[in-house]
């Protein structure tokens, strides 16, 4: 079950033969070039209808921020916002092998089964919100018929980090490009998309990409996962500080996708970045989906306009990611499991927030008096 | 519509005689030796099940914590928590006419309409969460008949703290006792209760109550409400510090709330008791709701095992109550509204937490590995 050590022909997501690399960086431009910036309202417009509705100006705090934001992507008023997706994107990391994390690699492929019995924390927490769960291989090292959740691998896991290139551009392509697929299939039928995802040695992929692209020191975005000993963070710190230094200044975001991996955070940047393009918003979990979120904002800084982060992960790197990216989180409750959990527990924060802009009453429309002029 | 100045004759909340100051105390007193800890189980056999199901340890944070309280209140698994009450208890308090708010003191009575109208930032936010809410005239400075939602009114708001008592002793037991009833009503068809209310110059109330319950410094207590001015907030310390010290060292639960007021905040106090001994959970709100966790708390320290903080408001003073209270709230989103907002919010991470513990399967039943021994 554990990943090969090196990288593994590339499998095609389709029947049909494997794109070129030149074709799917062409499809890339494409899908970046047709995402707008959220403005389907006056943000000063908004901002003053807030003013009216029937509570003191602004005491909603963050969540008439988030009301503002909505009504920028979906109009005013938001419309509800209930049929709300969990894409948990599972892939399985190379540098796994190097023994970066407290559990086996193993446990990725079992995690599948458990998120297809339902017996997962993010099947548990979607079904108190209302959410649904969508799983899916992306990149797991076990065959695809023994998982039981739907397949779309862009390849057995990825190579060895700490050895040389995670994975080749073509795969890191194909990977955002079996993202953005995932999400044009179901934008219709969705008001609310989440990111999740679940990969065995995921927050050493994530950290390497942290440190790249917020130019943050290893040590600062290295922290336990699972809950690692003090000796394997050492081990994770040499291998993302050396992974690091393979980067040329300048390089491009693909090329330090490709580089560091891992093939979930690929297909999770297309997620954000066709999710943006279908002018839905979308929620953000933890360390991992915003190493995501950042690949997918230097591609697409107005990716931003869409993304919602949802809660203060206890990895220390995630910190560092929201102040780069400029994202305040709903929640602070110490998680540190993924899955898209803490993106789940947003979803009726996001959803109420719409609905004061869309159900409450003006102080004009309810008869209520407004502050009072004081000598 | 401006409170009258000095008390008014009670109203009883029933056709019955009021009852007497004794016959009140003892039934308080009653109540109160009703309240059992909330130890439906082992806690260190809980942990135990946590620690059993298909995450790493302890890594859904604040949401394992919250699992725990739910089960020994509930038991393990705790049931779905889908029938949720938001009270919003309504009240006028003779200090508005000091000028310590920003809104006239007829906001109470207009707010009140809105509730039953369903237009007001509870109403929506309740809608997006599937709660109820049930608001009740405990004590407006208005007519019953003009306010749209069930009066159980105590009497025509308060007097003005800074004259003298805000209530004599039996309005606060009889307002205790109408919150109380409120709960023994719905307990039955309720999985949870949250705190909420409105009142226009409640957190000058609140500030004094949490000043002398929580040792306080008046000017550490005292905020800037529905947002006040400077000038107003300066009167509105003055006020809050000339209050406090009336209450004389060692003085009862009962006789503090009495004298600051305010009337919803005595009827919250019985809500709380009434919840936990009817072995609810019940979640605060801000800063009011929370004044009115400390009285009850004072009178059975038992009943903070069923108490859940929501939210961290604003108000300065909320934070030194959660402190004293023990309590660590669940969001942090700058509200600073009442009326039950922060607590309906809450909701559905509550209901989440529990189904954590209901329905993830374990790593044994999952057949996912554990973590690995390292050399």
């Amino acid at each position: 079950m554990i990943p090969p050590p090196h990288p593994t022909p590339t499998f095609s997501t389709q029947a049909a033969p494997a794109p070129t690399l030149d074709k799917l960086q062409g499809w890339l431009e494409n899908l970046v070039a047709e995402i707008r910036p959220a403005r389907r309202e006056d943000p000063i417009a908004v901002r003053a209808r807030l003013d009216q509705l029937t509570k003191p100006v602004g005491s909603l705090g963050a969540l008439e921020r988030l009301a503002l934001r909505l009504a920028l992507i979906y109009g005013d008023p938001p419309p509800p916002l209930r049929r709300r997706t969990v894409l948990v994107l599972a892939a399985d990391h190379g540098v796994a092998a190097r023994g970066v994390s407290a559990y086996p690699a193993e446990v990725t492929a079992q995690m599948c089964r458990n998120y297809a019995a339902g017996g997962a924390a993010i099947n548990a927490i979607a079904r108190a919100v209302s959410a649904e769960v969508v799983a899916v291989d992306v990149g797991v090292a076990a065959d695809p018929s023994t998982l039981a959740v739907a397949s779309r691998k862009v390849r057995w896991g990825t190579a060895d980090l700490s050895a040389g290139p995670a994975m080749a551009r073509l795969d890191a392509l194909q990977a955002i490009r079996t993202g953005a697929a995932l999400v044009d299939e179901r934008a219709e039928q969705t008001d609310l998309f989440a990111l999740g995802e679940m990969g065995i040695g995921s927050t050493t992929s994530a950290a390497a990409l942290t440190a790249v692209l917020c130019c943050a020191p290893p040590e600062a975005v290295v922290g336990a996962g699972t809950g690692v000993d003090a000796r394997t963070l050492d081990r994770k710190r040499s291998i993302v500080s050396a992974a690091v230094k393979r980067i040329a200044p300048g390089a491009d975001p693909v090329s330090v996708l490709a580089e560091l991996g891992g093939l979930e955070i690929a297909a999770l940047v297309g997620v954000a970045l066709a999710a943006a393009r279908a002018q839905r918003a979308v929620v953000a979990d933890g360390f991992i989906t915003c190493a995501a979120v950042l690949v997918a904002s230097r591609l697409a800084p107005a990716v931003l306009d869409y993304v919602i982060a949802s809660h203060r992960s206890v990895e220390p790197g995630h910190t560092i990611q929201l102040r780069a990216l400029g994202l305040d989180p709903l929640l602070d409750l110490e998680l540190r499991l993924g899955e898209g959990t803490g993106a789940a527990l947003a979803f009726p924060i996001v959803d109420a927030a719409g609905a004061v802009l869309r159900e409450m009453a003006t102080f004009a429309g309810a008869g209520v008096s407004g502050p009072e002029a004081r000598p």
